[in-house]
């Protein structure tokens, strides 16, 4: 099954989170074809697609996870080619999706489609794919690990197709996310006169108190992971009398954390670095935490060097695995089964003009092929 | 003559600030039957006026100043008496401007109308009153002032008629102000993810470095006056989004300074921080000064201690001579000769249902009427 044009198909339906947009349904007739038993696991307006070929709880069972659903095209008029079109110029096919990633859907889907076909497993191979990664994923692939717990579904491994090269094929794959933590700081003090400041309780004085003490190193890295980050992402207050010494201000921070730390610690830390600052000054600081993800690791091991060395067999590259970047579906997928994450160079993902060079579509089919062939060796 | 009626005909006039409202008008038939020679001295929209007994450019020439414009009545209907009606209710007189400052304006003027009168000083006596000080203040005692040196107009001593009382009637008089800046800093750097801190330059997190170096305590009060205080008044950057780093933000300060700085050493201060600032985080930070007033002090001597001494002599008690508060035009004054600031209790100046007890009035009448006395004795 030839993945490029996989790809260009896919890349011709308007799947915009959270539009289907006949991205699922194609796959479910490619798959079904295969012999694969596909479901609709739809919830809460969000369409995935669960996809088995084998026994359904099978012990050994590969696990394919990825996404058909894409983010807004953007400035349409600063894009050089259709969006839509999955135009093929130079080597390169130019479409919203080509990169964050329907090639990498197609990638396992043709290559999961040419294994079982050609050589039929003993064991199980699952495919899941969420029309809601890019939009608040609630109903996505937990909506798809949940119904596969209900209905004695497995996953023994599974392999997430994102992006996961800086620059060139092959250079890095992921084998766990930093965790990612928002904290929305409200101080309340006592308004008055700039000219008497001891008469008033300045919440912004309070607001910058603490949040430099926070914004600060928050460790050194750990033996899977960068340093974690703190970046205060706003600040507000919107007092425009420069003699009037407001009431109320509020502040923003988001936290990025590897795993010498926990959503937990992190909100006891914060709630505690408030407090402290709230007995100096007497301004009243409320904190609200929501924790997007915790973070987590694939330890290294005999599943990690499998799809290292099939990713250095077709492309000569040893990939590095790292822990870098932003969240994805992975952070689900780990409560289930080891996760790790392989895809191709997403530099131009989210951007006008995203495109692939079509060599890499192929590369990128042959070594999730090659992992295949190796898990069920 | 009655202050007391005076202050009600005031009260009367509805000269919010820019509006004269006839309050000058009133004062100028007042002044001119008594002898005195009145100039309006009308500058940019601002009506200001001029009234002198006696000798142009005398050498003993004692100044009043104040002002009859108000500030606006702000909720109408909170009001429990008519604000521009100047009804009394139990010896207290309710209507804006009741204490800020028409009723120091009247017994001023009563009090040096009686003077002239009765006993015709060996000098002159010089009253200035302008409808803009609660307003911005450009044209007004300032535009009294230059036309007073374009005239050969002068002033030896000048007693400033707001009140000064914080509780109690001669508790307390000016012999200073604090100086006042403010300091407007914008801050512009490289817009990100939050999940990579180390490849944006986070305008908020500069903005905190810097509040939180200055934001201190500036000394510890000089011989007559206090602290010097920093307020942070407003922190703003408006990012609504907790995965992006802002590229800008801004925040304002306001400082009430003492003798220990000037204007242009707290510039180069702010600058100063802001540079290191600037050198330490890559940001760039911008920095806008106004400086409304520099501070001033007429040193205790001959002066003050004849002020105090009527104070003492009709109220039984021995005003502290004190620098605290926010501004007034007594800033403008101090360039000019020295200046001293005694009136009745401040406590219900712009408020709702603002009140002066008739009797303060009068109490304030015979005491600008003794100290006329005594400083031509």
């Amino acid at each position: 099954m030839d993945a490029i044009d996989l790809t260009s198909r896919l890349i011709r339906c308007p799947s915009v989170t959270p539009d289907e947009g006949g991205a699922l349904v194609l796959l479910e007739q490619v798959l079904s074809a295969a012999g694969f038993a596909c479901t609709r696991v739809d919830r809460g307006g969000v369409s995935n697609l669960f996809a088995r070929w084998g026994a359904r709880g099978a012990n050994k069972s590969f696990g394919f996870n990825g996404h058909t659903d894409v983010v807004p095209v953007g400035d349409a008029a600063a894009w050089t080619h259709d969006p839509f079109g999955a135009e093929v110029v130079d080597g390169v096919m130019y479409g919203r999706g080509a990169t964050d990633m329907k090639s990498g859907v197609a990638a396992f889907v043709a290559a999961a489609v040419d294994f079982v076909t050609t050589t039929p497993p003993d064991g199980a191979v699952v495919i899941t794919i969420t029309g809601d990664e890019e939009g608040p994923s609630v109903d996505g692939t937990v909506a798809l690990l949940d119904w596969m717990v209900s209905n004695g579904e497995k996953m023994s491994h599974c392999l997430v197709g994102e992006p996961t090269c800086p620059n060139e094929m092959g250079e890095m794959m992921k084998i766990g996310r930093r965790g990612s933590l928002t904290a929305w700081f409200t101080a309340e003090g006592v308004q008055g006169h700039s000219a008497y400041p001891h008469r008033a309780r300045n919440p912004m004085s309070a607001l910058v108190k603490l949040l430099a003490r926070i914004d600060r190193p928050l460790d050194e890295g750990t033996a899977h992971f960068d340093a974690s980050t703190l970046a205060i992402t706003t600040v507000d207050c919107g007092n425009p009398a420069t003699n009037v010494i407001p009431a109320k201000g509020q502040a923003t921070v988001n936290i990025r954390f590897n795993d010498a730390h926990s959503g937990a610690s992190l909100t006891e830390w914060l709630r505690g670095e408030a407090a402290a600052v709230e007995a100096e000054t007497g301004v009243k600081i409320g904190v609200r935490v929501n924790i997007s993800g915790e973070s987590f690791v694939t330890a290294p091991g005999a599943f990690t060097e499998l799809v290292a060395r099939s990713v250095e067999a077709e492309t000569g590259r040893r990939p590095v695995a790292s822990t870098s970047g932003g969240t994805s579906d992975a952070r689900f997928v780990k409560d289930h089964c080891p996760v790790v994450e392989f895809g191709l160079v997403g530099r131009t993902m989210h951007q006008v003009d995203e495109c692939v060079p079509v060599a890499q579509i192929a590369q990128l089919q042959a070594i999730y092929g090659r992992i295949l062939r190796d898990y069920f060796a």
